[in-house]
């Protein structure tokens, strides 16, 4: 049993690779049709899709409300994934694109070409619109795609598959271009996760344990979407109206998504006249506060932040706030307790907006704005398959071009080496 | 004792994450001027270099001569290092270049600057001028170094990095910038390679062994630099004058290193015309040739290739020949047997040489010219930490650029998501 799993696995990853060659050298035509039929293919099925999902949800019904509401799908939602998918073959293609060109003195000619990656896996959990999401904007970056849902979404994720596959088939493709595994049982990835010989890269789309059971146990290179602390520093040449918008937007808009502020850093002497009114503020949108001791001599209801709040992504309507001495203070606590993810200075302080910018060892590091605005749609990329926390290939919002690598194409004309 | 190890290694990469910041916002002036004094201090203390240099040869005097010359330094030697920290002194500082700047509707100004990666790992064989290359690279990318050199070089490498280090301190920098691991422990590798919180990369620099070993066992992202198994095509469309030309530089000129061919694909119908003559000349230059079956028939001197020889790296003078129906079977052989490393055609036909560079899925892929030139230096970077055989972050050379990421600053005026 488990030797057939692994060869059925193992037989996936093949045809992955298989396919992702004939996809290499797609025209964009070609694969902007097939996104255009898969789009209309889920709305032809979705009835069935539908039908897939309430077993789905039938079968998790003891689950909590926030788990049961990414799982369900209904009309409305499953034309949101259709119109992804147009919206992505709208996109420029990103493969081929020409990155730089430059002739050697021995008349080599070297051209720097954006390629696609080859097969990329893709581990998420029970959100079923992942499924069209991801295969959508592999399809159009060039890559291959083996999708790997979480359990509870089987038969849902089954039933978007099959759409999707009948667009592949009807312009003659290898199915290989999108996979799902269609087995629940979580040996499965424990195989997948050893294929490096087939798969190029995994990103794993979760919880933070996901995650890290992914890092620990892959022999190909991971693209991380690690969780989010993000931090508002209030400086004390701060405008501080502009300020109490910005700290308010970054924690109550949203509170559950990764580029929401967990901790709020005010400087020492913006404290007496910013803390107040803020906290207030935030007291009446239901916001929970951890103070650290100074805050707590400016509002006595907050509760005692422990040095493990500085280090929580609450993802909820709670926040730890610290009042530091100054600008280094902010700097050090954001790259010492932060996740390197997204955090605003608000300053009207050139000097002090250029050194935060500069030594925030973050992927996107703000000046007087909402840490909210990490996210590949509001960076103008059009599309998002996730929030990169890793310093390698891709560092912050992923799309289509950070779903590419490159490769060197040198043009001779009988060079040989000295 | 094994605490102890565990301690003193923490100790090392806490201590790279601390100078790294400082590192990241060093100007570049100051940079270059640690670079010379660098390669000053080297020439200053080259008597200490080469005593500690004789030390480690004589224990190691049961090695292959290979080992041994790889290991070995003398004043011609010491002055090709410090010349070497002298031109990265020269090249362009990768870190805070603008790659794109761009204004959201919303009037968000976004800027993608180049950054340092961080901290990174290099763990390499007992070639103690990799000791000084890697830490000139790296402090000119803006990254704090962690160095681990084969145990059989750790005199050469300690008196090394005194000397570097001595150029660190006159400048009052921290010493975590440059850190040798100065035990030969094999269980401290083990350590380092878990330390994910401290360290951002690691590139293992050697055998496939290591590599292989390295990758299995890190929790950090690992950039190879695997074997090459490159290829020359010649197709029925090739120059054969200009073929023979490329072909023998390939094998030939330097049969020893990654971007030599070790498999000659040769079209149906150019064999006849082109074979005797090439086999002849790699006969005299004493290569030995294992060829299939039709090759045979025209050299029935050569040995048979096995399916084993296709998939050999012999970095040495010898040579598997393969005649090929066409360019189709060429460009299958190549991806399923090479290592996607360097690989070449010779066609005087356009519509050939399209196919092949885009089809071919490898790091470099040439039309008319020696794979040997897969090189940093002759790509014009100006140096080469190696030649990454991975696809994600750095593919083919990789010199300053590679050895940096990036991060968005965003520049508002008090902007909330709505």
């Amino acid at each position: 049993m488990k030797e057939n799993l692994k060869k059925e696995i193992e037989n996936t990853a093949k045809g992955a690779l298989e396919a992702s060659r004939v996809l290499a050298n797609l025209p964009s035509a070609v694969k902007d049709a097939v996104l255009k039929d898969m789009a209309a293919a889920l709305l032809k099925n979705k009835a069935d899709i539908l039908k897939a999902n309430r077993k789905d949800i039938a079968a998790s019904r003891t689950k909590p409300k926030a788990f049961i509401d990414r799982l369900a799908l209904d009309e409305e939602r499953i034309k949101q994934m259709a119109e992804g998918l147009l919206n992505v073959a709208k996109l420029k293609d990103p493969v081929g694109e020409l990155i730089r060109g430059w002739d050697t003195a021995n008349g080599l000619h070297i051209q720097k070409v954006r390629s696609p990656i080859g097969v990329i896996a893709i581990i998420y959990e029970s959100r079923p619109n992942v499924t069209a999401d991801c295969a959508g904007l592999c399809l159009k970056s060039g890559n291959s795609v083996i999708l790997r849902g979480g359990s509870e979404s089987i038969n849902s994720n089954l039933a978007i598959y099959k759409a999707l596959n009948s667009a592949i088939e009807k312009h003659g493709l290898p199915s290989g271009l999108i996979n799902l595994i269609k087995t629940t049982d979580r040996k499965a990835v424990d195989v997948l996760l050893k294929l490096n010989n087939y798969i190029d890269l995994v990103i794993p789309r979760g919880g933070e344990e996901l995650i890290k059971k992914v890092v620990s146990s892959s022999r190909i290179p991971v693209i991380k979407h690690y969780k989010g602390i993000c931090h508002v520093y209030v400086d004390e040449w701060a405008d501080l109206n502009m300020a109490e918008k910005i700290c308010f937007n970054a924690k109550v808009q949203r509170p559950g998504v990764c580029n929401a502020m967990e901790s709020m850093l005010v400087h020492r002497d913006a404290a007496v006249r910013f803390l107040p009114g803020m906290l207030k503020k935030f007291k009446e949108a239901g916001v929970e506060i951890r103070g650290c001791p100074l805050t707590r001599k400016i509002a006595k209801w907050a509760r005692r932040a422990t040095e493990k709040d500085y280090r929580t992504e609450y993802l909820d309507l709670i926040l730890s706030v610290k009042i530091v001495e100054g600008i280094d203070e902010a700097i050090a606590h954001i790259n010492n307790y932060g996740s390197h993810h997204s955090d605003s200075i608000v300053t009207e302080n050139y000097d002090e907006a250029l050194k935060f910018l500069k030594r925030v060892d973050s992927a996107c590091v703000y000046l007087n704005a909402s840490t909210r605005f990490t996210d590949g749609n509001q960076f103008g990329m059009g599309a998002e398959i996730g929030i990169s926390t890793d310093k390698l290939h891709a560092r912050g919002p992923m799309a289509l071009e950070e779903l590419t690598t490159y490769k060197y194409m040198v043009l001779g004309s009988g060079q040989v080496r000295q």
